[in-house]
């Protein structure tokens, strides 16, 4: 024993008050049983246990010893736990990687670059009906969309200014415009990210499969989707692949691990930024045409300026994730605010380029929708079907992944924010093994997972639902931004709140427009699920405050230092069991019982007998049913009891048979679980267990 | 209080020793709660209970009030269970019905005499495959038949003289001829009575749709099959329903309720006697002839002995349920077992006449098996498709019915014996609420349907699997018998040996040809199926032995009169509900400690400070654990403590929140299970969970 340990012993009250003091010190030496010895018995082993580390006195560490489980069958899932996720780490190895711009705008931006891998497809799917003239008004969209991009990153600049701790929407909107206008920002943020998952996700499939149909595989695919059932296609089957995939990685805590999303977010940077080049230098010597010659349209619908809306909702999708960058703040090289503002432009720019160069570039080609992608079509026009087409094919279905890895960081984050404000349950506040909120990224990868198998995959039927929660929450946002100015009025105060104004009032024009033109197409699900999940956030934050005011009422009554305890036991026979559950009784009060319950009378007689020569003293109480009923007499004798004396706290003792394999349990009562659950809803009664192992 | 609960009180130990005499008498006035009121406040009504009446000196009788749940769920539960099979029943109401031979013929008969409606059919079925003029076969087995049932009746008259106390196989096996012969004989009258079930509901659902296909509703039956999963069709669905209707009907404890299956048995007698003597009238006055043509058979295989012998094979079904009478004399009006003798002759030779008469109409007739029953033919053909007809199916059904019902008193009282001999579990020796074995009903029902499922309710495929149970069970009774006389050597006994002898040799001759022909068609799966239903008695009896040896030898190992109890309180924060556990906690034992297990310092730093302030003189113990895992290492400290000091008893006690709704429990930790869970293994150490409700 070393000095700290004696400290230990010597600064604590000991034996004296309460106990003995070799309560204190796990590391002292500890006996471990030989193989097929008994405790207790003489084979034993001293050994210095090596699951604890003194801290100070009174105060101990578990090893990482102490938290793998000795069992087999622990052990067994404990390895392959850490083969799937990896071994736990302790809570000081959280690390604080700051992300310099170049990593930043893989990690936060590439839910927003990622965007125009479906955002043209989107729009040219609503134009479709209008025939292939239509499809030209699909490059203006994408200008007016672009525009409101600028608009909003601007807006957006001011709150990475403002706050440098983090803005998300639902600090923004809680913090200025109140607990109601946050809850509502964070439903619709918890959607956005669900979305994000799904869409990204399932169109980074579509960008595989685009490919594998490109290179002549399409009749495999179709038998491959003839054997399995409705919604599971190919594309699901990716997806959820993709899925798995990302929720374990995320589970590892690869969260902020920059560089890995570096290298797809770059290589797609890149090759899009080629495919765009050759494409327009193509266009202007007059040699770009689509492979497969378009398909001639018919005209179902005439243009009109409804369609020319919902067209320009379809695009709206691009502007997803541009909130990303504002809510990692922190995580920033310093000056935070200064790099963030900086990556937000230039993702924006990046964006608007490439969803501008797509877009005519399909315009040019005359391009419709089909089961390939646009992108997938217009690389194959401007590299043909080489190795350039796939490293792009394979570079879209890259970023699009680690768009959906965005949603896995973010998700959580607000899960565990909204957890720690009461508003979600306190399990999304708990940092599982590797240190990440295992839960919220669980919740995510299965709703994620299921909305795809629903919707079959598929993109266009998924977008529908995107887009309102996206505005919602860049409203509320920018409302929120334009009450903080106001409440600070600093410097150049009016420019602020005149710059998130017309962020507010723009973002909410397209909310009314985005929520009218695809209400029946899906949104209308968004505006229900809103409210509904606002409501379960108030439902969860009143009932912690009611467990807390009955926690603080309690407390103003006085507990008192001992209780009156009244000892039950249930004694069914006399044997070794029962009488190891009479001695624990007569060990914990002087106040006790044995209580039989018993179908016939000779057996309650046997028995009363045979307590009579084992202790005369006890108690014995024998409750007859000739319903044969055990448990609603034993309940009925324990409530009267109570209802005679409140203040005894009533403890039941049981005899308890351990078996070794499920299936003995099979062959024998299971009377204590009962007994738990049957006064599980009495205060004044506990149930022990005294188990007796065979 | 009377003259008696004084007495009760006078009797006893009191206070001195051990409690309070209050324990003793659960009719005193009982307080109950008013309506929103707390026991323990003020508005509390004293009244006496009712729940008890008082048998002697602490005993008491539970009343029916006593088993009447009071939660309105439980009392929904209560009412439901009310409807569907009745209000319980005291042990003393158990019914000693003593049947007059009329009586039991209809409920020991019926099995036996009921078989008749399928045995010719199946006959029929095997020789069809050598064509048409090969179907007169079957009067020749059936004859075959009939003279082997005379002998194993004659027999049978034997074993009901000499174990007038009921001699099903089991016991005489058992008795005479060692514990793995009766094992063996259990199995194969286990399988057996599980077979009646399929095999009689599905027959009898196979009369109901040969009348409605008779009654020009093929089509609908056709359409209604279509749109069904495949293993479910129209005599599948009747089938599912009558078992349902009869597992039901024996919860509710009908079992000896003579009366009801006289009705049936009697119309089927009188019916059946009725057809066939109206047919043997009209074949000798030339008039019989079948409805439709029989159909041109092709011939597929010539006559050979495999094909008479496997025709003899089918055909001896027919003798399934014999035992019956035998199992049952003790229901028998005095004299017992003459009257039982006289009711086997009697149903010995109805089933004979029946079968031969159906056997030979058949013939005469050339019918052919097909959609429609054998037995459905002959009745049309005798009574057209009258009122006579319908009768005629709706007794045939009755009385299949009936005969499952036979296997419902028969398998849950073998399955009861075999749990009070600890070759079953001893579940199957409960009585349910209507004193009935319920766990043998059930699982009786659920095995009998899921059979008919598997088989989708076929009864000529089904009813391969029959016959080598019923002369498996036939051989060990009459190999029982042989060894008793030998044993016994009373008056007669070489004749008495001769007649068990032959018909122990005939019956083991026809086990073998059963076995051989039927084996590839299904018998085979009885033939596995049998030792290993052995080996899982004798598993099951190896388990019992095991704990009453456990038992028996810790008994001799002192127990001590008291446990050395160590406390931990299991502290996450020092509030009302943590402090009534440290009161508990302190009422139990001097030697107490409070664990925190933390995940940082500073909680457990403030939980210190709490506790200091609060009792300074009740040891802490934190546990910080940078993994954050909260059950592993408190594991670790309390098996430390447990090998350092083998004799200690630890109790983990812990505050444990109560929540009103299933789904609150979604918002809280349940650390009280997963402990209880967690120590479940470990011998001395038991889990108390003081609750606080909210």
């Amino acid at each position: 024993m070393d000095q700290k340990d004696k400290n230990t012993e010597a600064s604590r009250p000991s034996g004296d008050a309460y106990g003995e003091s070799d309560f204190f010190d796990p590391r002292l030496a500890r006996k471990e049983k030989m193989r097929g010895a008994h405790i207790g018995d003489q084979h034993i082993r001293v050994k210095r246990s090596e699951d604890f580390t003194s801290v100070s006195p009174g105060f101990f560490q578990a090893t990482a010893k102490a938290v793998t489980p000795r069992d087999w069958i622990g052990r067994a899932r404990y390895r392959l736990k850490g083969i799937l996720i990896g071994a736990p780490l302790t809570t000081e190895r959280e690390s604080h990687e700051r992300l310099t711009k170049l990593k930043a705008l893989a990690v936060f931006g590439s839910d927003a670059i990622s965007s125009c891998a479906y955002a043209t497809e989107e729009t040219l799917l609503v134009l479709v009906v209008a025939g292939n003239a239509a499809l030209g008004i699909s490059f203006f969209t994408a200008l007016a969309v672009a525009i409101l991009l600028s608009i909003i990153a601007f807006s957006y600049r001011q709150t990475i200014h403002a706050y440098p701790q983090g803005g998300g929407s639902y600090s923004v909107s809680r913090e200025n415009l109140g607990q109601l206008a946050g809850l509502v920002a964070a439903a619709a943020l918890l959607i956005d990210y669900v979305l994000t998952v799904s869409v990204s996700i399932a169109a980074g499939a579509a960008a595989v499969t685009s490919a594998i149909i490109a290179s002549g595989f399409a009749q495999q695919i179709d038998a491959l989707e003839h054997a399995l059932p409705p919604n599971l296609n190919f594309n699901v089957l990716l997806s959820l692949f993709f899925v798995g995939l990302i929720t374990l990685g995320n589970l590892r805590g690869i969260r902020e691990a920059g560089s890995i999303f570096a290298i797809p977010t770059y290589l797609f940077i890149g090759s899009l930024t080629l495919m765009i080049g050759i494409g327009l230098f193509k266009t202007f010597t007059g040699t770009l045409a689509p492979v497969e010659a378009p398909p001639l349209l018919k005209i179902a619908e005439p243009v009109s300026y409804w369609l020319i809306l919902r067209a320009f909702s379809a695009g709206a999708v691009a502007m997803s994730g541009t909130e990303a960058i504002s809510n990692g703040v922190p995580a920033f090289q310093k000056p935070e605010s200064k790099n963030a503002a900086a990556t937000l432009t230039v993702m924006a720019t990046l964006l608007s380029a490439f969803f501008l160069g797509i877009s005519f570039l399909a315009t040019h080609m005359g391009l419709a929708p089909g089961e390939e992608t646009i992108m997938s079509q217009i690389a194959r026009a401007v590299f043909g079907t080489g190795w350039l087409y796939y490293i792009f094919q394979i570079a879209t279905m890259g970023i699009l992944v680690i768009a959906a890895n965005t949603a896995f960081a973010d998700f959580p984050r607000l899960g565990s924010i909204l957890a720690r404000d009461d508003y979600a349950p306190h399990q999304f506040a708990y940092r599982g093994d590797r240190l990440a909120f295992s839960t919220g990224i669980l919740a995510l990868g299965v709703i994620g997972a299921l909305l795809i198998v629903l919707f079959a995959g598929d993109v266009s039927r998924l977008i529908h639902l995107y887009a309102v929660g996206v505005f919602l929450a860049f409203t509320m946002s920018n409302a929120g931004m334009v009450v903080h100015w106001w409440k600070t009025r600093g410097e150049n105060w009016q420019t602020s709140i005149l710059v998130n104004g017309v962020g507010a009032v723009l973002t909410f024009i397209v909310l009314v427009i985005v929520a009218v033109t695809k209400f029946a197409l899906g949104a209308w699900i968004i505006i229900i699920a809103i409210p509904l999940i606002v409501g379960v956030f108030l439902f969860i934050h009143q009932h912690y405050a009611r467990v807390d005011a009955a926690l603080v009422r309690r407390a103003a009554r006085r507990v008192p230092t001992k209780l009156k305890i009244r000892v039950l036991v249930i004694l069914p026979a006399v044997n070794y069991a029962t009488e190891r559950a009479l001695a624990f009784a007569r060990s914990i009060s002087p106040n006790i019982a044995a209580v039989t319950v018993t179908f016939d009378r000779a057996t309650g007689e046997r028995v009363h007998r045979e307590l009579q020569a084992l202790d005369p003293a006890i108690p014995h109480i024998v409750l007859e049913d000739p319903y044969r009923d055990f448990y609603e007499p034993l309940k009925r004798y324990v409530e009267t009891l109570q209802a005679r004396d409140a203040d005894a706290y009533i403890t039941i003792v049981i005899p308890e048979f351990l078996v070794r394999h499920w299936w003995e349990r099979l062959l024998h009562n299971t009377a204590a679980q009962t007994l738990n659950r049957l006064f599980q809803k009495h205060e004044n009664v506990a149930v022990v267990n005294v188990p007796f192992q065979l």
